[in-house]
């Protein structure tokens, strides 16, 4: 039976569950796939902790792994771009394999690291990187690869999902929300990266990569996160039949593409909608096999390690065919995208005005409205109590994203009758 | 860019649709996957159909096609398991890599088939045979691949589904549902492969297969289809907050397996619940991913036709690993499973007897019930009409069927107060 010998570097939470699921799983990795894997060494910043998993060559010095002629593949949970850039770097320059789950990495540096796999013969694995446990990208390098897309969507961040979730079920407000993930685990103390889309957006970006074959800027995916949400948005979004979703979209508008990541109101009727507490999906649209939906679990160590572990024995396999025959590597250095600009891309839009409670307020809001050629589809205004700011909530037809920058611009510069800068969101019945 | 030659066989609608796919996607292709593939030649019925697709040799004879030297993949898309069959082995000893989407050939001689495979060092590609465009083999046998598995669970049947559907949301009976699905093409004429469930029974044993690593006789697969439902058990499912769907399921007991399709009522919050009309969609369970779901268009030509294309690409990438190296060969040659009973699986079910509208019928069901051992947990009968038979719905509390079965046949053997053979559907809240 082949044998692969590897090399980890990084062992949190991730890395010990590789570590233990190499460990148990042998008989049926041997049974399903005719190789063994064995750990060669790790390097880890406490080696004290991994001692006791497994009997092999640990240090502190990921160098010491990536320096080893004796390792095949080299496994990166270390995470950033700084250091995990290094590692990535040396390994490939030493043809070893490279797998991770870093999806900064691959979305900040990826170019690079493509056109050093390609010079060395040596392939990346990053299956891990993207929604955990859910195969998506291989799904979509080779499952779905001869089709066109038109558009991959994304439930793509368990932390916010499941602030969103709990802001409905629970009717907790934001910071309660966040509070109670930050308590279970869920969110990190600071949690810039997850709750201000950041996060959604690198997921985004490498599955619009890998979609439509072109290479992405960070720089050219919009980002916003769900920090403006309040629990009677959701609430009021629910009674029109919506969800509030964060969702990163990569979408083909003509040759162009456009990607961003924003809270969305979308229909009850669509299966994202569905997706709740942690859970993440991936909705795709292609030109042969039309929509498809996949979802699952999106972070954890068991997970995210399964996902590791998947793209090992993968890569392991096409060791060989990389090194008979360079035609075979698989390809990621594409020409860079073109992308579409806000106009060309019209919606639905959910408006959230807080107004002083007077006469008027209304006929000016939908008087600039129309001026920019915007129409309303509903409005919605609470009991007002007096002296105190009123919500009102509108909803428009179709309009695009410039002539709602104006009028809301327009809107909220009249401090006579708003008291808070006015939160739109999208309103989405099908992708 | 390397070169693969292929060979079709069958031109009917997923024929027509990957010669066209082929020929439009060059392009992509080449620039996903850095090969070239061509159509050498395609042997079909009625050759003067698929003249004007494409200018390659043309026959009626499939052995022309196996026996073409120069052809390294050939694509059987005949369907059956006799001329499949002789097809099939005739290529795999010829060397060649054999692509289908027959799914009745790979679950009842697939054991031959893999064993061929071996000895000739050919691979067999068969994503297309479970749930058309739906990636679920490759998503099982690799994404998933270092996982084990509690169960695999899926509405297979795009016809059976859409006959479902359309009772529910038209409510129309199920003749008038079969009827519209025939019509739009849905269904064959003589529609027993899908409404008896074979159909599912063949796709669910094909999943069996790869998920558990065992090999799988179809007459262990009990099987059940949909023609037993009526309007009035879809409508009080619903309002019982299940919806009826066909379920394909293999799940581990221990170390055996219990494998059926059958109706099944299905909660709503399950989100298999929510696949509609023909689309399929696969649920599984398993130690290290946890719970996942992939969702599509299970059917048609496009979505077919991509399927075998990403098979067709897989595979002749991985030709050159097998020319290289035995080992790397996927296996399927498993030792056979063993099966659970149905006394070892217990559920909680949906009763429906027809009963004469007279005093103790209800006393009567109810203590035949309690005497084995099987406690009501609701009741529903509706306003009677004198002389009429009346529906009386019971649900119960977890039952094996083997009670249930004993209950059922000493109930509905009294003619003094069953008119009608007693329908007993189970309910499940997770599967």
């Amino acid at each position: 039976m082949k044998k692969f010998k590897l090399g980890i570097i990084g062992a949190g939470t991730v890395g010990s569950s590789l570590i233990q699921m190499i460990r148990n799983q042998k008989k049926t990795i041997s049974e399903k796939f005719g190789i063994e894997l064995s750990i060669l060494e790790i390097a880890t910043r406490t080696p004290s902790k991994v001692s006791g998993l497994i009997d092999c060559k640990i240090s502190d010095d990921w160098k010491n792994v990536v320096n080893n002629s004796d390792v095949d593949i080299v496994i990166e949970l270390v995470g950033g771009t700084t250091t995990a850039f290094e590692i990535a770097s040396s390994c490939l320059k030493n043809k070893k394999t490279f797998i991770t789950a870093n999806k900064a990495l691959i979305s900040e540096k990826g170019n690079e690291l493509f056109q050093l796999s390609l010079e060395n013969k040596a392939e990346i694995g990053y299956e891990a990187a993207v929604a955990g446990a859910i195969p998506i990208i291989r799904t979509i390098r080779n499952g779905l690869g001869p089709n066109d897309f038109e558009y991959v969507a994304g439930i793509l961040n368990g932390t916010t999902n499941f602030i969103l979730t709990k802001m409905e079920v629970d009717g907790l407000d934001y910071s309660e929300a966040l509070k109670l993930a930050q308590d279970l685990g869920f969110a990190e103390a600071d949690p810039t990266f997850d709750v201000e889309g950041i996060d959604v957006a690198q997921k985004t970006a490498i599955l619009a990569n890998l979609a439509f074959g072109r290479s992405i800027s960070m720089d050219k995916v919009s980002t916003r996160g769900i920090t403006e949400i309040s629990s009677h948005d959701i609430q009021s979004a629910l009674e029109m039949g919506y969800r509030i979703k964060l969702i990163g979209i990569a979408k083909k508008i003509g040759t162009k593409l456009l990607i961003n990541v924003q809270p969305v109101l979308i229909s009850l009727n669509h299966p994202l909608s569905a997706i709740m507490n942690e859970n993440n999906a991936v909705f795709y649209k292609t030109n042969f096999s039309g929509s498809g939906m996949l979802s699952g679990a999106g972070a954890g160590g068991n997970p995210t390690a399964s996902a590791v572990l998947a793209d090992i024995i993968y890569y392991a396999n096409r060791k060989e065919i990389i090194s008979a025959n360079i035609e075979f590597m698989e390809k990621n250095i594409f020409s860079s995208a073109e992308y579409a600009s806000s106009e060309d891309e019209s919606s639905r839009y959910y408006l959230r005005f807080t107004t002083f409670d007077k006469p008027g307020v209304l006929s000016e809001i939908s008087r600039v409205l129309g001026n920019n050629g915007i129409s309303i589809s509903s409005v919605l205004q609470d009991e007002s109590i007096e002296n105190e700011p009123t919500t009102v909530l509108i909803t428009t037809h179709n309009t695009n994203q410039v002539n709602l920058a104006k009028s809301l611009e327009e809107i909220d510069k009249n401090r006579s009758i708003i008291c808070e800068k006015t939160i739109a969101f999208p309103i989405i019945e099908n992708l």
